[in-house]
């Protein structure tokens, strides 16, 4: 292992690849742009899914689990959303599978064991979820629903990127209905606004919160809010979005509550999600040439033990005092590795934890142990200090918070670098090509611009900034009246 | 909700499926065979999850996850564990869905879009998973692997019923690869043991450990050990099961290993799995006709607090002390929920937590509290008592696990008086018929004879119990020697 990566300057795309598979985080499988995440990578998963589900929980949300299979006919009632998905379901049509009479040992599908109506494998949830609800819901008394799931869904991808992009990937879809639309506004915002805390508090990745443009939306929404953050090569991230569904689904769905007036009203419904993705947004967002570069609060152990040892005795000691300091973190909520394999050298564990991203390398050696010293390693930045062994575990702890909020600061920094304004179709382009990052931009407001614009210089609308400057100006590429500015960018 | 429901003695199976809808643990689906499982019926299953997790990571193993489709040459290529499956595979053939030029609105299988290979959704992963550690297995340094997952599979199932056979289930699938028969066999056995732990100690649910005969063994499995569970109307559920795979997966998929004298080997294998089933198990357990009877590790909220108030100055004071009580109790690890709804009477909110089972209800009213006093009324032995305010966080506490205690008792008494020896034909047909429970009876070994009795009464063997005592004796069908007994029982 580790005899060193691709360098981002060289090929980005070529080191993003090197850094999954060579740190352990996913590995390709047999089944075309379906992944399989390793246990280091699925534990950074469960770190985020906890973290995510406390902020669900704190807000009131539940989990629940709906089936994975749609229907054909549910699918299909809410059309706008069924549009935006047909063209990437896998469908089941068959429940059974036979001997092949004409190839022994082989199995066959069993055409007699075709389904009288094909099941979609979900690629969101809306329409079983919704199907679902007009039985949960007959008055204001049984609102709001606040459910949310953890599952994983399929969508056909033809260009698949490990964690970016992938047939099937891991998320949670929280499906929420509310009697008034006010409500229902403030639920997608709240959610927006927890997915933004998440990015930046969890995974030290600055966002910026904003709204999609019409083609850009969820199809079936009225409105989708979003979180958007800026990736070293200087693309964009969708990395959250939140829904306000309006009454499409309960329309669709003929989901109706009797309010206290006794009236029947349709009830107004959010949704909103984030997935394996995450996991993409963190290793661009951070890492380096050496390899992978974690955020403490989600590394799977932010600390690793290297004990460097030569005799028996010595040896005793120096695990000795790793184990305590690996208790003593514990006791603080801090997972700590001791590696104490000795068919592996020193200087080879040291590649692989650089290569891991862990944050805090502690190597404890017989003869700096001699005079009560240690040496404590940061990922972020590289320096290596020599530390009293006493206070060593305040150390590291306070250490460990250091370096989630420098690597937060550092990627933010990079990201307000690459936020510039262009007020010519010239400056336009060229900052795309040249600078990438985010670019704001007047914009007419339509469709057919957007499209040309994308057409042009791959750039879409990554959002309009919530709480956005209104100013006057001319769409870059038609001259029309605006007012205001938006984020262009090329995207994952 | 809660006009009653049905008795068990009435209808049992009407009984268990009315305690699943009214207490709100699960819901029917559009999809035939799949099952909705609500909030509080999911909040068992997290409960469940998080304690198995927590024991199987104790135990030195790591999550990921694989996906969720096999395609097919990779689903056959164990040969016995390919044919176990096939007849209930749900078969993804087409990846796109097309408008439907004679129906305006809806949508049909795009034929363009056929797959040029089939996928299996999983029934299980055995296949996908051996395919993956044939990368990730070269010498005897990469083993052992210990990993699980927590993932949805699918079974096509005929008949269902909610949590105990449902087409969709969710599960946790452990597979394991070692380097010798030795150790795959004490990962096999160790599995069990933590089942049959979790099974006891959390769900209050005493079993019998033991191991499958043939026919009833997993498909692909060598031996399959198994913990076996007594319901109320004296079926057996199978609980859980490990099996140790012998070499017949690595064979299958090639998976060898250079062991420490560098010679080539295959690997050896385990796989084990509990599901959403242990759901169905805890509720016809402990239930009773009054509704769900929940052990308290496993409740989502072991502790409800019903206030009774009259006026806004008592309210305020009532209110006060059950949020007291709830963070006491919270910081001894207890979720307690407060009812304080306003627009439902005491007595609705009495028989509600009653059917879903809540372990103990606090009600605190203003009258009494005057005194100094509050209701404390447990779920299990339905008993009140009333208690000084001082202390009461510890009396319900020490109650909790009292309660749990009980129920594992109580279940346990109920499961040994229905295990019955049988010495003779007729005596095991008139036990099976008119007793039910575990029929303790000396079998010939052979599966023609095992079929035979189940074709006759129905029973099948449940296990043969692990450190079972060995004695001469004749089967019960043939009258053929045998040297030990076995155990059988109509099953779920």
């Amino acid at each position: 292992m580790s005899k060193g990566i691709t360098s981002r300057a060289d090929n980005y795309s070529e080191w993003y690849n090197e850094i999954v598979i060579k740190a352990g985080l996913a590995d390709y499988s047999a089944v075309k742009g379906c992944m399989i995440i390793k246990p280091y990578g699925y534990a950074i998963w469960e770190n985020m899914r906890d973290a995510l589900d406390k902020m669900f929980k704190d807000t009131g949300h539940v989990n629940a689990y709906f089936p994975i299979f749609v229907p054909k006919s549910l699918f299909e009632a809410e059309e706008k959303n069924a549009e935006g998905f047909a063209k990437e379901c896998a469908v089941v049509t068959h429940y059974r599978l036979k001997n092949d009479p004409n190839n022994k040992g082989k199995l066959m599908v069993d055409p007699a064991a075709k389904l009288e109506e094909e099941l979609v494998v979900r690629p969101t949830s809306e329409a079983i979820i919704w199907n679902t609800y007009k039985k949960w819901v007959q008055s204001y008394r049984d609102l709001p629903i606040l459910v949310n799931q953890w599952a994983n869904v399929v969508r056909w991808e033809m260009r698949t990127r490990m964690f970016l992009r992938t047939t099937e990937f891991l998320w949670q879809e929280g499906h929420t209905a509310h009697a008034t639309k006010e409500e229902a506004i403030e639920e997608t915002e709240q959610m927006n606004e927890i997915y933004a805390k998440f990015a930046e508090e969890w995974m030290a990745v600055p966002v910026i919160q904003g709204l999609k443009s019409e083609s850009e939306r969820f199809a079936g929404a009225v409105e989708t809010y979003c979180i958007e953050a800026l990736m070293q090569d200087g693309k964009a991230l969708q990395a959250g979005t939140s829904h306000f569904l309006g009454q499409n689904f309960s329309k669709a769905f003929d989901v109706k509550y009797l309010n206290s007036e006794n009236k029947e009203e349709h009830v107004w419904a959010t949704s909103w999600g984030v997935s394996t993705r995450l996991i993409g947004a963190l290793i661009m967002a951070h890492s380096d040439d050496k390899g992978l570069v974690l955020p403490p609060k989600l590394a799977p152990y932010p600390v690793v033990i290297v004990p460097i040892t030569k005799t028996d005795d010595g040896k005793e000691k120096v695990l000795a005092l790793a184990k305590k300091i690996q208790q003593e973190l514990k006791a603080k909520g801090i997972q700590v590795k001791v590696d104490d394999a000795d068919n592996v050298r020193p200087g080879f564990k040291f590649a692989e934890y650089e290569l891991k991203g862990v944050p805090v390398r502690v190597t404890i050696g017989e003869r700096d142990l001699a005079n009560n010293l240690i040496e404590i390693a940061r990922r972020d930045t590289g320096e290596k200090e020599t530390k009293e062994v006493d206070g060593a575990v305040d150390y590291i702890f306070d250490l460990l918070t250091e370096i989630q909020n420098n690597i937060h600061t550092k990627a933010k920094s990079f990201r307000d670098e690459n936020i510039r304004e262009a007020n010519t179709w010239e400056e336009f382009e060229d900052l795309i090509a040249s600078k990438g990052g985010f670019v704001s931009a007047h914009w007419d407001g339509t469709s057919e611009s957007e499209e040309e614009i994308k057409a042009k210089t791959k750039a879409t609308i990554r959002c309009i900034p919530l709480n956005n400057k209104q100013e006057d100006g001319k769409c870059i590429l038609t001259g029309k009246n605006s007012k205001e500015r938006v984020l262009f960018a090329k995207a994952y």
